[in-house]
């Protein structure tokens, strides 16, 4: 059991916040029930076995009754791909026009090197490196705020000025989808080649799953 | 506030039953205001023009955060109209395939008259009608269901058998549903033209949003 | 290569028209190399391994920029499966509210006997039932359009009458639709406990699909 | 009738190049008369008049069978706007994981002023700003560039590297979409609050549209 509600990513600024949900596991059953005119009033081993049977077969449908509420914090290149997931989700979204507030940035823990790459010895090397970029994107990112604010100051609207921000700039919003969206999202963004500040996400949503669909948690991992 | 989870309709066979629900007006106002950056506690008065000025310009996604879920039965010629309804809707019907169960049909209270057949004095006429066609679907409803019944213990498959059934046999489904989504089934079955069974159903879904969502409701009246 | 634009399935009532199409294997291609920043003028070796990658890696989008549009003409009860699919379909359907012309309906070739049922020698026995069946189901037909007409000449409303109008009755549709929604369907609905009535359907629009896509289609077989 | 098949957008880098299309205005005709079971071979002035009528009332469905294909060039922070828009179509993107070209990068003709700040005599002002404003973007944006190539120099991954990337940096996609999509970003995106930077880009398109739909073309202008 989860005692906080909200679950800080990365560099501690991004973050998945539970706002609610609606129907566990036992909705998966008894929505996959309602075709044969049947339902559970508590938990079953037969029920489980269901819950995996719609699960491997690909019965989304029974998912899609599950709803959860999020409010998120991710960085733009983030949010960009995870926009792309679109069926069976809500989603309002804070907006550079009206908000004053300086947005934050992101900066990674450490920087990654491509696998092939990688020569003997490279290991000190890349962390030097890291330093090294880390602070250069610090810098970049510093440049890049004080001209937007150069601009807002000169009365250039917000809309515009963001063209100088990096896409390491956070965004916030709320979104409501089912846990069938989100199994979807899971399977495209926890595989080998998925990028993991995007994994880190979909993960977090599914500590908050695991607390009230056990079950349909456990298929996932 | 409804003392009943279940709202029976014309024949008080078909109904509309409240299975849960996520979110309420607040939920409409903290998801439009998070473009802002901003959250409410409390239902304020401000917060509730909010809620009519997102409705009268038609911006829809605030609405899509609150979540409802129903059991409803209803006629297969309302739940052809009804399923043409996508947006921001899950279903999972019973199936003629796997159930074995005779399925209930639906009667109307009266039939009623092209009004631009009404002709003086008709009314009487009407009735005396009503009674008689009444009798006569109910006859075919049985021999309907006779023959389907002789199909089965013949063998032949449900999937088959059914053609013979009509349409105004029932349907029973759970449905996942957002209150953008039933603001425009709402918007569009309760018109001047609108079919009057139709109706009937969206009305008795807003009667339980009503109990939750007093403000969004209060709009669509 | 198809000489008539039209399939006519089953009892030759029901069918499909191909109206038009935008795109095809080579649109795969180019949308699915966008990513990549490339273009292929003509449809190599190698564009055809791609296009099967793509396939059975399950990456849709690209098949979602082949378009293609039909009418179609199909019973209630195939309906009704149909119109579940909705990712990438719009459609415009003829609507009983409207039109004077009295509906089709739709008459097996025969009537298929449950698999687990089948008992030795009972080949025969099916087939006199059949006939049977056949002509009971066609007098049922005819008494629920006596009794339609009935109705519509006093004046009821043709929305209430079709109460009782049989789920054999044939409708008919112009549906847009993408490649990848019919692949979908297809894996959908031509599985081995899938409907033949509707499996029917769907391999009838490949027909169409094969002559424009015919790598997409070799694919789906 | 346009000769160019690309037309290039505010600083000629940006640009909406037609790829394709399916149907007409008669297709929009067609589709809606398919409920009174009726086909018009060439559009009638009374086809006009139901194309207005289906437009002022709202009726969407016969504008989603006509479809368009686009090859669509703008920046990330036009496009995040424009992604919000899903239902009714697909768009294949490129990918900064896999494209090894620089992305080029917006640069506005002018930057606008807030109304409400403008004071008298600023307009001097403005102009003087703006050259300033320019030059300090492109400085900005060649000093983002610069960073983001030392880190792909270094094996850092371009899917790490683009966080510094700013929004003005340009993206390409594959877009098919129905001109009851279009219809709808129009509808919001031309509106008096939009951002110009977006509305450019709908009205290239509906250049395209206005060639192959005049009438539906007119209902928008």
């Amino acid at each position: 059991m989860l005692n906080q509600r909200k679950i800080f990513l990365h560099d501690r600024i991004g973050f998945v916040e539970y706002l609610g949900h609606l129907g566990d596991d036992l909705t998966v059953v008894n929505s996959a029930r309602v075709s044969f005119g049947k339902t559970s009033e508590k938990l079953t081993e037969k029920d489980k076995r269901l819950i995996k049977y719609l699960y491997e077969h690909k019965h989304w449908t029974p998912f899609s009754h599950v709803l959860f509420q999020f409010r998120i914090k991710m960085p733009f290149f983030v949010a960009r791909q995870w926009f792309r997931h679109q069926i069976g989700l809500s989603r309002n979204e804070i907006s550079r026009r009206y908000v004053k507030e300086e947005p934050d940035f992101f900066v990674p823990d450490y920087f990654r090197v491509n696998a092939d790459n990688i020569k003997q010895g490279s290991l000190d090397e890349k962390n030097v490196k890291n330093d090294y970029f880390v602070a250069k994107l610090i810098e970049q990112y510093k440049a890049s705020l004080e001209l937007y604010n150069e601009m807002l100051q000169n009365n250039i609207p917000a809309e515009q000025a963001r063209v100088v921000l990096p896409m390491g700039a956070y965004t916030e919003f709320i979104e409501s989808a089912s846990l069938a969206a989100y199994m979807r999202i899971y399977t495209l963004r926890v595989s080998k080649d998925a990028q993991k500040e995007t994994s880190q996400y979909i993960k977090a949503i599914f500590e908050f799953i695991g607390e009230y669909c056990p079950v349909s948690f456990g298929l996932i991992k």
